[in-house]
């Protein structure tokens, strides 16, 4: 059987890139990784259209110095407004979060009733909505940027009880709630870190969809199809680099990996690229 | 008596730095102004001392580009960290936010007890405490960061009786309202804008120093000492730009100044400089 022994690139604005590396060690622990977050200049979902696109192609632009078989946008913001240059001017594969996220919620939902979170630039984009018509066309999509919920996040204010989080999540899933979606979409790789406050909120009965899970799995799917896993006895493993200090990523990111993060983190500059 | 018709550079990572326009307009109401907000980068506060120094380097050679009489660095953030080395590279006046602060902090306290809030990377620096030690070597400075006023600031979360603003200021602030300061330093420019929720909590027997509104009179006092005021006759004005989109800022801008921001607002690609 054909083996590939490249690594696979992922990258993000910041942390929240890391649920979908962690989902991706789960799924094919003998992949080499090669993860880029862009910590210098998170985060992205505040920003204009133009502005992430040019964050973007830098981001690209460093990860192609490492000979790879796939990209994946491990952020929902990236995804949903710069995949497609992203995919047209490069060669290898580049995958987002937003199609596996989509297609997921198309195909779990029973009412048709779906509903979405993400960051402004996310929901700005209209992306997520455009994929689940073309799975579900009948499918009825109510949509929320939660802007807070970066910050929030990347402040540890993730735990049920807090009436920080509490608020904001309230605030942000009560129309969703009203609207009585039977699923959520998690349109932002950070938003897992929320999702017992959520969860809480919107019910057990609401099946959660994790855009950077479905991300990973999608990409798995992919390197399946195409004879293009790394050889049976491979290790794995996963290289980190960030564009801000390596102390405060390390610190960081054992909240979205759920281990420790060991060996190097490099520090790029990105406005190189 | 001789007149300098050159504008004052201002900059900021991002909008909080216009509550210092807003009092040097009230000044020095003949002054021309060019303002930079590095929104494409924004925040700054929560990033390692290295990447802000080199953004503040690119935000002063942009502004370099026009014939300056001098540059203030209403960011509490650059203030803390990159001052002294952007004074020593540039042949103008760089005045920053902290020492002005400091002064009128230590001129004021009557106890001694001396508050400081500002952003992580501010009070990691130490510069406020240096600089209020300098001026009275007895005070005792308590200081707090509260990293996440910026973002409830930008997601519009200033108003008293707002269950989440008032969560976070009464966490971040309790320790300083046990320690019985009798004056504050609100050492980001963002932070004028909670004044109310702050005063609330602190209650009206401390006084609230603002740390743009003090780099302003610095920079006026500076300006009439040189004999370097613009022209008595001359209307002045404020030309605005941006390193992301300015329809965004446009909308946001008036909330800092308490004005509409009329006339362009320019957009500048910050990574080139």
């Amino acid at each position: 059987m054909p083996v590939d022994e490249r690594p696979v690139g992922v990258f993000d604005s910041g942390l929240g890139g890391l649920t979908a590396v962690r989902e991706l060690r789960r799924l094919l622990p003998g992949e080499e990784i090669v993860y880029f977050g862009d910590t210098g200049r998170v985060p992205y979902g505040s920003r204009s259209p133009e502005t992430i696109v040019k964050y973007a192609r830098q981001d690209v632009a460093f990860l192609r110095e490492f000979d790879l078989k796939a990209i994946v946008i491990a952020c929902g913001t990236v995804s949903t407004t710069a995949l497609e240059v992203l995919a047209e001017e490069n060669s290898l594969p580049v995958l987002g979060v937003v199609a596996p996220a989509a297609r997921a919620a198309a195909r779990r939902t029973r009412s048709g009733r779906i509903g979405l979170i993400g960051t402004q630039a996310s929901i700005r984009s209209g992306a997520y909505e455009r994929y689940i018509r073309q799975e579900r066309p009948d499918a009825q999509v109510f949509a929320q940027a939660c802007p807070l919920f970066v910050p929030l996040v990347e402040n540890g204010r993730t735990r049920p009880g807090d009436v920080v989080i509490e608020t904001v999540a309230a605030e942000y899933l009560a129309p969703l709630r009203d609207s009585r979606v039977d699923t959520l979409v998690l349109g932002c790789t950070h938003y897992p870190l929320l999702e017992a406050v959520i969860r809480s909120i919107m019910g057990p009965q609401v099946d959660l969809i994790s855009a950077g899970a479905e991300g990973a799995r999608a990409v798995a799917e992919l390197l399946r199809a195409r004879d293009a896993l790394a050889p049976r006895q491979s290790r794995g493993g996963c290289r980190y680099f960030v564009s801000d200090q390596v102390q405060d990523f390390s610190r960081l990111a054992s909240l979205f990996l759920g281990w420790d993060v060991t060996g190097e983190v490099g520090q790029v500059d990105i406005d190189r690229y």
